[in-house]
């Protein structure tokens, strides 16, 4: 299992009239959680655009707790339980002061540039080979 | 089962450098989706707000078959198939002449200003009781 | 001189905690201001850029009177008053109910695929021509 | 003079499909820079919504030299030059590795909770007297 924490504070850009965070600015949340654990794990998603390869979101989905206020600092905990195989699946846990906010997940395909469904690029198997031993 | 019919078009601040929308524009297209379903049933959301009552989402999926892109003309097929009680389940579908690119929902709860968990309106009831005979 | 008008509803993600739309969701409105002028001059954005042809944005201000609220309908003024030559300035004002809530201006420069500044295409600067004789 | 530094990492969903930082995006990381220097002298912006004073931009322009990619660490410089007294102007800078990519400002104005124009709390007026001497 992969797992990788960081940090982010709400901006007021993020909040919407109800108050609180929008809900649907979990989303960029969630893929700075996706940045760091690939960065962590010697995977920088630049890296694997940069090499041709693409992985938009096929499938997500997010449950809200509690919310969200403007200059809160948020934890978010990122995980990858299984080896990725052609698709790659990450859990997102958003918490403040230890208690959970959101839960959420995404699912991600590989594609070229071209925009057809690829093989992950050797470097991304081996990596997995290796971290999930 | 409400059924409300938008359409929308794929601003450039919505799309990434993959070159296509971002998977997270989707939500704010649900939303006008949202917006235009219960507005056409004689429930503007903006009343609701102003008679005290939030709707804020508590549970959303999305699932992207094909990428939109700016200046697509998208149309937004919103749905309500079961009378809502205390929670109100909304479906989505996205399409772009007559293909399907995503299909998503939402589930919102009633709190009141304070963020307590609260009854519909009465208004709102009947108005359900009406529609879903 | 070239102008467009086109109209807008102020989405419930583009509001803040403030209660009013967030001053950065002005940008998306000029955007779609500029995109219906281009169309409707025979000019579409997205045949520019299929040509190899971009605009980025290198100056804009924007000065807000009134506040717009979630569900207002906004007309969006694009003008271009002057004709285009290295670079292309539009101006924006944007109205409720003939009410002026903000006005601005974006200056845009073509660069080429590789972000190198570009002449305008041939297209461009021949329809250009004729709409400012 | 007061004076900030901030960093801030560019999102993915911060980008647009011209492959760079989309303009809008530099006002949520002007924000940042905001947030930071009221909160580094004392005045945290959530203590004044709090208190019920609220600090809409009234006015704003950018000027971008460069673009800003995915995953770049930038550093946002936020300055506020004179002692505000109705109104409050801030300029920034945006940096990456020390090379400017943009420079803008922002005017704000207080207004209360029922948005009409009001003097700065005696708290803020102190803070800057100080500051400023």
């Amino acid at each position: 299992m992969l797992r990788s924490r960081t940090t982010v504070a709400v901006r007021y850009a993020e909040t919407d009239m109800m108050g609180v965070a929008y809900h649907g600015s979990f989303l960029p949340w969630f893929e700075l959680g996706r940045t760091a654990l690939l960065k962590e794990n010697g995977l920088p998603y630049r890296q694997l655009e940069a090499a041709g390869y693409f992985l938009p979101v096929v499938d997500m989905a997010a449950r809200f707790q509690r919310p969200a206020h403007y200059d809160d600092t948020l934890e978010i905990i990122t995980v990858i339980r299984e080896k990725p195989v052609a698709r790659i699946r990450l859990e997102y846990e958003v918490l403040r002061d230890g208690e959970l906010l959101a839960t959420g997940h995404t699912v991600h395909a590989f594609i070229d540039r071209e925009g057809r469904p690829t093989r992950p690029p050797p470097v991304f198997a081996q990596k997995m080979a290796e971290l999930f031993t």
